[in-house]
Formats: C-alpha cells, sequence, structure tokens
C-alpha cells in the first residue's frame, strides 16, 4: 500500500490503510481513501491494460495483482445524436457499463476492494447485494480463489440468483431489507473474518473513480455540464464524483461537472431529503420501483452523497416508473439495452429538461449502469411485438408489412 | 470503399465492391474481401477509439461513419492459471467477447456489414439469426436509424425473442431451421431491398478478423499455439483465420495459430465432413444441443472452413452437452459466465489434450463467443445451490457452513 489513510467524510477522522471496517467509529458515516495531490495517466494503449495500471497514480496501491482482474472499465462512451435532437439538447452521452465482466459498474469497484481484502490477509469476501454487486464480487472471489458469501435480501427477483451462484458462491438469501442485512453484515464480517465488500467500502469507491477518469479522457478532457448517476446506496456517484475532483487538481480538467443523483420515486430517500431540506436521509418504507438494483431504502452512503453534492451544486432527482421504462425503450431503440435502474439517468434529463434546469445548451453524459438481461421481468412491461410466418409466406407478409 | 474486391473462396471468381449477395454465382461459396497487401496499426489509446479506426488499415473502407459504433471490440484477453493448472497446459487465455454492445462476438461483424448497407444505398437491413445476430443487428439497426427485419427459426427458445423486441426491429418468427430460412432469406432480401446482414456475408467477416488483431496485440505479437472457436455458420472462424494471417502477411506476427473448430456433437456437420473425410458438408437432422447458438445444421460457410483448416493443419472437434455444461460451470468459477456455446472451447481443450493432441507445452486462446445471460433455461442443469434464513441466523449459519 502506498502511504494513504482513510478519513471520514463527515468527521475528518484519520484511519490508517490496514484499516478494514467502511465506516467512522466515532460519527458513522463511510470513510474514504484520502486524495493523494497529484498524478498523471499511464500512456499507452489501454487494450493492453487494467484499469489498475492505467490510473495507478490514483490508487492506493505501490503493487497490483493483476491476474485479479476480468478486464473491466475501458467501456464506451457512446453519443447519441438521435436523443439529443429528440430532447432539444446539445449532447447527450451514455457511459455503458454494461460491458464490464458481469455486466455492471461494480466490476470496478471490486477489483479494488478485492486487492484490498487480499493485501490484508483475508481467505473470505462477502458482499451484501440487490444482484449486480453480488454477481460482480461472486466472479472475481472465484477468480480469486477466495470463499465467497452472498448475503441477498429475500425479496430479490428469483431470476437474479442463479446467475449469481453459477460463479460458485454461498448465496444466502436473508429475510430483511437490504438496509437490515448490510448493517447486520458489519458485525458478521468482524466475527467471521469475512471482508464485506459492500456498496460503500473505500475501495469500492476508489474503482468507481476510473469512471470519470475514462469519461474525461473519451471526451478529450473538456468534461460535460452534468454527469447523471442512478443512486442507490451513493458509493458510486460518489467515486465519479472524486475522480473528477482529483483529475481537476492535477491539471487534467478546469472543472468537475455538476453530478445529479438520480433516483426511482419508488425508492427515492436522498431526493426525500434533498426535497424536505434535511441533513441526514430517512429510511423509506415500502420501497417499490421497477429498478430494483437502485431500490436501497436506507442508503449507507446516503447523507455523505447529500453533503457533497449540495456543496458542488448538484442535482437531486426522483423519477417514475413509467418515465423509467419509457426511457428503458427509448435507449434500447438507440442500441443501448440497460436494465430498469439503467434508464433512470435518461428519464432524469428528459424531466429536468421540462423543468428547465438542464438547458438545451448544455451536455450530459448519462450512466448506464447494468445490462438489460439482468431483469426480464421487465419485458411483460413493454409489450413487444413478435410476429409469426411460414416459410413460404414470409416474403409476402415482409412486402406488405415491413 | 476503397479499391478492393470480393472474391469467391472457392473459385476465385472476383465481384465488385458494391456487390451485395455474399455468394458466388456459379459455385454458390461464400465470398470475401480481397486482402489488402500490408497495413499497420493505428496508434495511440484504444479508449479513444473504435474499431474500425484503430485497424483501418485492414477495412474495406475509406470512410468511417463512426456514428454507427455502439463502442463494439477492445474485449479482454484474461489468463487462466487456475484452469490451465487444472487442465495441464502451459497457458490457456479466454477472449472474453461477452463484453461488447449486445453481450456477443456479432457486434464487430454488424459495425462492418452496416457500413456497407448503408454505403450502397439501403433504407433496410435485416438477418437471419438463433439469437445473437438478432439482437446484434437489431440494435445496431436502430442506432442507424434504419428499418430492420429479424428472421428467426420459431424453434428458438422464447426468453431470447424479447431482448431483441426491446431494440425495436420487426422480428419475424418462421417455420424452418436456420438453414432454410438463411438461403430464402437472400431471395427476400434482392425482391424487397433489404440488405442481410447474415452470418457469413463478406464485411462480417472482416468485422471477424479484429478479434485476431486485437489477441495480437494484447499477447504482445506472440501467437498462441491454437485459438479455439465455437462454430456455427463459420463466419467468425473464417474472419479470425484472416485476421492473423493478414497481420503475418503484414510482419506483425510471425505464424498464425493452429485454429480449432469447435462444435456441438448434437449439431456438428462440419466435424462430421472432416470425420468422414468428405469435401462438403451434409446438412444434420434433428439437431440438438443445449448450446442453441450454434445449432446450424447446414452452415453457409461450412464448406469453406474445411477447405481452409485442412489447408492450415487446423483441428476439428465435436463435443457432448455434458461436457459443456461441466465447462460452463468451471469457467463460470473462474470468474467468466458465458452462455453454453462459449463453453464449447473450453470443453474442446480439454477433450483434445486427453486425445493428446493439444499437448502440455502449449498455448491456447478460447473465444467466449456470447455472455451467459443470454440462455438462462441452462440453470436447471446446474443444480445450483441457495440457502435461507432469518435476519438474526444468518451470523451463525454463516459460522458454521460457510
Amino acid at each position: 500500500m502506498k502511504d494513504i489513510h482513510f478519513i471520514c467524510t463527515y468527521c475528518h477522522k484519520i484511519y490508517s490503510s490496514d484499516h478494514v471496517h467502511p465506516r467512522c467509529d466515532e460519527c458513522h458515516e463511510p470513510l474514504e481513501v484520502e486524495t493523494v495531490e497529484r498524478g498523471t495517466i499511464s500512456g499507452g494503449n489501454s487494450l493492453n491494460q487494467t484499469i489498475l495500471e492505467r490510473y495507478a497514480d490514483f490508487s492506493p496501491f505501490v503493487h497490483i495483482d493483476k491476474q485479479l482482474s476480468l478486464g473491466e472499465g475501458f467501456t464506451p462512451l457512446v453519443a447519441s445524436p438521435k436523443l439529443s435532437s429528440g430532447l432539444g439538447i446539445k449532447k447527450i452521452f451514455f457511459k455503458n457499463e454494461s460491458q464490464n465482466p458481469t455486466w455492471s459498474f461494480k466490476d470496478r469497484g471490486t477489483v479494488f476492494g478485492i486487492q484490498h481484502a487480499i493485501r490484508c490477509g483475508y481467505e473470505r469476501i462477502g458482499t451484501v447485494s440487490s444482484g449486480n454487486m453480488a454477481a460482480s464480487v461472486a466472479a472475481y472471489g472465484s477468480k480469486a480463489g477466495l470463499r465467497t458469501v452472498i448475503l441477498v435480501s429475500a425479496t430479490i427477483p428469483m431470476e437474479k440468483l442463479n446467475p449469481i451462484s453459477m460463479y460458485g458462491p454461498m448465496v444466502i438469501t436473508v429475510d430483511g431489507d437490504y438496509g437490515d442485512i448490510y448493517f447486520r453484515s458489519l458485525d458478521i464480517g468482524k466475527q467471521n473474518g469475512i471482508y464485506f465488500i459492500n456498496s460503500d467500502v473505500p475501495f469500492r469507491v476508489e474503482g468507481s473513480k476510473t469512471i470519470a477518469y475514462e469519461i474525461c479522457e473519451q471526451m478529450n478532457f473538456e468534461t460535460p455540464d452534468y454527469v447523471v448517476v442512478p443512486t442507490s446506496s451513493g458509493g458510486n456517484i460518489r467515486g465519479i464524483l472524486k475522480g473528477f475532483e482529483e483529475f481537476k487538481l492535477s491539471g487534467f480538467i478546469d472543472r468537475v461537472p455538476r453530478m445529479i443523483c438520480a433516483q426511482a420515486s419508488g425508492c427515492s430517500p436522498i431526493y426525500n431529503a434533498y426535497a424536505a431540506k434535511k441533513e441526514t436521509i430517512s429510511r423509506v418504507d415500502n420501497p417499490e420501483t421497477i429498478a430494483h438494483a437502485i431500490e436501497n431504502p436506507f442508503p449507507p452512503s446516503g447523507n455523505e452523497v447529500l453533503r457533497k453534492l449540495r456543496i458542488q451544486n448538484g442535482i437531486f432527482v426522483a423519477v417514475s416508473d413509467d418515465e423509467i421504462l419509457h426511457a428503458q425503450k427509448k435507449l434500447a431503440e438507440d442500441g443501448i439495452f440497460g436494465q430498469p435502474a439503467s434508464a433512470v439517468g435518461l428519464a432524469a434529463v428528459k424531466q429536468l429538461m421540462n423543468r428547465n434546469m438542464v438547458k438545451e445548451d448544455e451536455t450530459v453524459v448519462c450512466i448506464i449502469t447494468g445490462g438489460g438481461l439482468k431483469y426480464t421481468a421487465v419485458y411483460e412491461k413493454h409489450n413487444l411485438p413478435i410476429f409469426n410466418c411460414s416459410l413460404d409466406n414470409v416474403n409476402s407478409f415482409i412486402a406488405h408489412h415491413a
């Protein structure tokens, strides 16, 4: 490890680099890795690198174990002329995180977290997840040869369990919501020697920084006006913002984009606190949204997201399931098929333009957090047409209908 | 278009660059783009390029429309120390094509094919597909704003249709097998002005070449002894071999790897012809394999794959569904979750090592053709364990069982 420290995001208490518990002993807010002052991007072609190597100056590690990588990150930034003209906005881009090894952004944080777990001597890892993170930690745990425990809320759609179990971890459905299980896992980890790479461990946040670094490179260091992040636990948006701030500190960019924290209105604890002008979030009772991947009723980084975005003039927004479904179809009709949570960004931009909060001469990047094949029950909502023909009739059918 | 020609892979008849029909008028074998003599790799970081740009010297296009790209290619090459020691082989790598925009290798060929379709003035495209290619052509067709017709065998697992229809094409299930529909589509295309970007159109083969180029770059131009390709229509293995041959011609590599054409024994027309020492393939009656993505009973490039691999001392192999399922689980337990067809490569290597045809001091690259979420009915075959616990009991359950 480099000579780094963890710092509490709220009270600024300092912890040493072998600290594993993700929250402050005093104020119970999340810790983060203290930012190094300046750094540079390793040159060359990303085809021959991992994100750990390319952005090594900005990571907490001196030695990197490349063999723990599955080839995460370096995802495309796709411009959409069609959707930008439809929205009446200057430019909209999609950072397609569904092109990761387990088809969500989680892989970036997992490859960072697992480096730390192994460095600290752990032989068992775990996570508490509503789906994407579970698949990711299971995959990387298997790759690293570690015993892996996945705790999942028993309310998870059943179709999400098998693709986690395929990787070979111990999958346990627990009768409780994500918020309850998250806090319980901290004790379970301590008592059983399991490193829980949960959504807001400092190293997962470090992994999410690389999304910002790549956006900067892909936009030739001209940052967009906004970056929209579908937000659940809050770890990803924290990491992306930290990444932009570090690149500004290092002189790569002139300004940090305004972050948009986008939630589903069926579970929007951070947006609710913002709207009610509160300092801290409150647990959402009976969360319900089609965007299961961001259905966390009591996000562990919620207060910190509130604080950070208020400082940087960020935006908080909540979108309905109808807005999400509409955006999901629009995205697919532009070639990008994301899970419902992935469409929350586009839905948010549309709403914010209608409210005149995002302007037509501005540029936006939306994070596509995970792939559409992750949640197939959503097809029912779209009334998708499928035709049938005999081999002999197909020519005339096409001549008349295509 | 550059000053290129199509050439018949069998009788070598020459066709002009605006030719659309993918097969020779005389001998009915597939056409291919005539190889340019030498080329070079565009430098720089692949994060800021498309595959069309990086390998432009080896593509048939003078002008490239980047806006048709969804960020295909530049997929990881993942080494597996665990599986290589398990197999007793020097090194095994996996080229993970499930990290493409629609989660299969097809996207490479589609982005090439659609350039040609638009250049030739088409406003409608189509494909005949058992799944992966359909999703890919639908996505790129939507991105390009073209009307897209997808012909699918009515025997396709239903779960594959919705994720195709999401992109907005006209999906038609046709009562017939893939082989019948393929040949019918050639007439439908002519009569209705639809460019069918089928599995072996010359430009799709051009796209598959980029898999070889990337492997060369990722292995620092020291090519492996073998590249194993799960093979259905034959277009992908043709493209990968052509890519290696072109890089050898251009002086980037010293030798072309031996290609392994791996099929499922429930549908192995190319392997059958090889085993029977025949010059041409015969249609497989009643194909049946868990690897639906490669279940083509009469592959349009079958004869050409036979010819080319015989010349280069390639290997033909067929693996059972049991071998495929075993390999699929082993792969997932190393962090890579592919659809059953994707596991055919690893299953083939295992069988060939048992038969002493691949040796322990050799190096192999397996192509992971598509992602595991594409075919979820396979979970039933794996007897995946999932546990349940109350929130209060989870700590003691883990203490005793994890």
